[in-house]
């Protein structure tokens, strides 16, 4: 669809524009340039101008963007208009956070599902959803027709539950163990590793001359 | 301090290999393959020797790793010999899951001080670490000598709680908030945006022809 390369990072940018975007719309604020974006979100605004080329041409130059237009179109690109089912598997104290967290349902994801195999957990309610056992994972996210799966489970489980989500119908999956996970080409994968963050922090501090590869 | 670029993926998976070495070590087997490692973490054992050979040369050919030495190795690479305090602001959902997630002090991150600016919050502990006002930030992470602080606070003040962190001394920044944060150059700075993730994803599988640069 896109015909250029377009960086992962400028997806995630985009996806931050327009966050902030619907912020201006619902204060209703009508047009903006894009160096008032770029403020609020805190990059250049060279940078929104070129990130925004990837997807096509926006705004009037000179006087800017209109927000509600661009707010709309960001959506269209990000595949947000329809709203996401998500499962989310696993919910010790960092499902349990993330199921109770407002900004996904804001953004169109609805978390439909949880699942957990201990038993104190199953019929209990986290944040107006039930906790159901694993076993009805299968069962549920085909009903449900999910395409989008949270794994927040230990790492030896983490393989078992990728592949029962997409045997389900998942062709997304946020993964918070810090396993690679096999999963078919067809299906999308993004971890959320924070120890691995940390390290990479601690990684950086030491070695201040650390050679980056070129990103755009 | 090392010559060749390093790409930060490579950073991230060496982490994960130490954790692997941690385990296996602690099971008491002492010597292990490549291939063996690879099978655990989920890559190929091709990229686990690319990986190790921008740091040095490890293992013997033929008979692999010694396990407990290449563990100590990559803790050393990493920068996790000596242990790090840890600063946490926001207690929100969040912030409480990541206090009491035991995987930080297994590779020597303490979180040594929680602040949050909820008055009904002030004052309790969460996991054994109590919270305190954000107005006594700069005062305790200055006397625990904290050089890691974790944001997880609304957006509009993660900048207010970046610029104190660094006033006090903090090198390395993980942050959960969703703008893009202005920090000098000798603060490493990484971003754990959740939704941002979640989009990426939808775009991915929106777009299965999306080109993406390529990546070492």
């Amino acid at each position: 669809m896109w015909k250029m390369e377009i960086p992962e990072a400028a997806i995630i940018r985009l996806s931050v524009y327009s966050r902030c975007l619907k912020d201006l719309n619902e204060k209703g604020i009508m047009d903006i340039a894009s160096s008032d974006i770029a403020e609020m979100v805190g990059v250049k605004s060279s940078q929104i101008r070129k990130d925004l080329s990837y997807f096509g041409k926006f705004g009037t130059r000179g006087s800017g963007y209109n927000v509600l237009d661009l707010y709309t179109q960001t959506l269209k690109i990000l595949s947000l208009c329809c709203g996401w089912s998500v499962a989310l598997v696993g919910c010790g104290n960092l499902g349990s956070a993330l199921s109770c967290y407002g900004g996904y349902k804001e953004r169109g994801f609805h978390i439909t599902s949880i699942f957990d195999n201990d038993p104190k957990k199953i019929g209990t309610m986290i944040c107006g959803i039930e906790v159901m056992h694993i076993d009805r994972l299968e069962e549920v996210v085909k009903k449900n027709r999910t395409q989008i799966g949270i794994i927040s489970v230990p790492d030896a489980a983490a393989q078992i539950i990728a592949d029962a989500l997409i045997r389900s119908g998942v062709r997304g999956i946020l993964s918070f163990a810090s396993v690679i996970l096999n999963v078919p080409a067809k299906v999308e994968i993004r971890y959320v590793d924070l120890i691995g963050y940390l390290e990479i922090l601690t990684f950086g501090m030491q070695n201040k001359n650390w050679k980056r590869p070129y990103q755009k």
